[in-house]
């Protein structure tokens, strides 16, 4: 009898080669499934909500697996997953679920947080996790900009490379820049699913907006041209982070 | 003719074996001189505020040093040294400043930082820059225990080790507990010099009042007993920030 298990969980992504598992690399899977392997003997494959890429973070990423020992309790996983995974991946939370349970076709809404220092000066303890941009931003023109990315429209040209085999049409429910204090911003992009790439991108054309490179209306041209190259390309990754999964 | 330079800068102290130059070990100064060696081919010896210990973290250090090049602006020196420094510590200010500037023994009034994450759950984010302590903390008995450490005191009681050359008596002006949000106490400590260890070793005496494993009038007993062995010896280093020096 197995018992299927969610678990909702954290990771620096800056020492991983992203998360999804690859030979001969380290990755959070990867990590994730050797630390399962270890507590129960037996490989334990697990399926995530999202597929982030090398160097970004999470702090609500959720994936889910077969527990092959019926008897340990929530508690009892979450206490043995800890102390068995690397000191840059940490479970929060651990919950019994429907024995389907998959987070990737399940999510209902996925929230990324993009972390932007807009300050003279680096700060060096937050360099791992935001993107340090000294040049000024002008965050109303940004928020203009913004207003043209919700709604459901075809993403081609925010995304990563040309992967045709998927459907570039996606949801966004909402893109908020929100300034945190005097020199931080924060963008928040809730949408569905989302394109390899596409928060980054999103961030990146918002930040030509912010410099005034670019008109806030460029964004719908970039919208509709649907192609990547008229695009102004990805931000750096470790200002992002998967930060919830709703269900 | 030589000019005297005064630089404030911030480190990470995670990778340092503390501020001091010491032979075939990473240091803070070690690095710091080497940066200015490369700058200026000439050895370029460097004074500071405070020599910080293995692990501590600075947002405000203040060193001096005679700058060889005459020529150079602030904003050059600065510059350069953040192109020669490596990334675990950035130049945030260079002023030019009297001939025999000695922020050691110019320092009017030094402030540290200590962070405690007082949460169920670790942070994986801040894990380098707060002691996490998750049994619960009584910030208002840490406060009264807090009131005792000010003023001008003999403080053997609260050092790393005997130090029988140093007089043990310091000034303290403040130690404030405050609550940066629901699960962030900052612990910020004012005087004018401290002893080594000394606000790591009031931190842990502190976490000793805030669990109710001690009343807030044993700090008292501590101080007057000036023992070392009556005390609860050190926070860890990770969660301390030299955080200003006033002149």
């Amino acid at each position: 009898m197995y018992k299927r298990v969610a678990i909702e969980f954290s990771y620096d992504g800056t020492d991983f080669y992203g998360y999804q598992i690859q030979p001969s690399v380290r990755t959070v899977q990867g990590e994730l499934e050797k630390a399962l392997e270890r507590i129960f003997k037996v490989k334990v494959p697990t399926v995530a909500a999202g597929r982030t890429d090398t160097g970004v973070h999470a702090c609500g990423q959720v994936a889910a697996f077969d527990c092959p020992n019926p008897r340990l309790s929530e508690n009892d996983i979450r206490n043995a997953l800890n102390a068995n995974l690397p000191g840059d991946i940490y479970v929060r939370r651990v919950w019994f679920t429907h024995d389907k349970f998959n987070p990737r076709y399940e999510a209902k809404k996925r929230i990324y947080h993009y972390y932007i220092l807009n300050s003279e000066f680096k700060d060096l303890f937050l360099q791992r996790y935001v993107w340090w941009f000294p040049y000024e931003l002008d965050i109303e023109a940004m928020r203009k900009g913004a207003r043209f990315l919700v709604g459901t429209h075809d993403f081609a040209a925010f995304s990563k490379k040309d992967e045709e085999k998927e459907n570039t049409v996606k949801t966004i429910f909402n893109v908020r820049v929100v300034k945190l204090r005097r020199e931080l911003i924060l963008i928040r992009v809730e949408g569905i699913s989302f394109l390899r790439g596409m928060v980054r991108s999103i961030v990146a054309n918002l930040v030509k907006v912010g410099t005034h490179q670019w008109p806030p209306e460029r964004i719908e041209e970039v919208l509709l041209s649907k192609d990547r190259t008229e695009s102004a390309g990805l931000a750096p990754p470790h200002g992002l982070f998967l930060y919830r999964v709703l269900f």
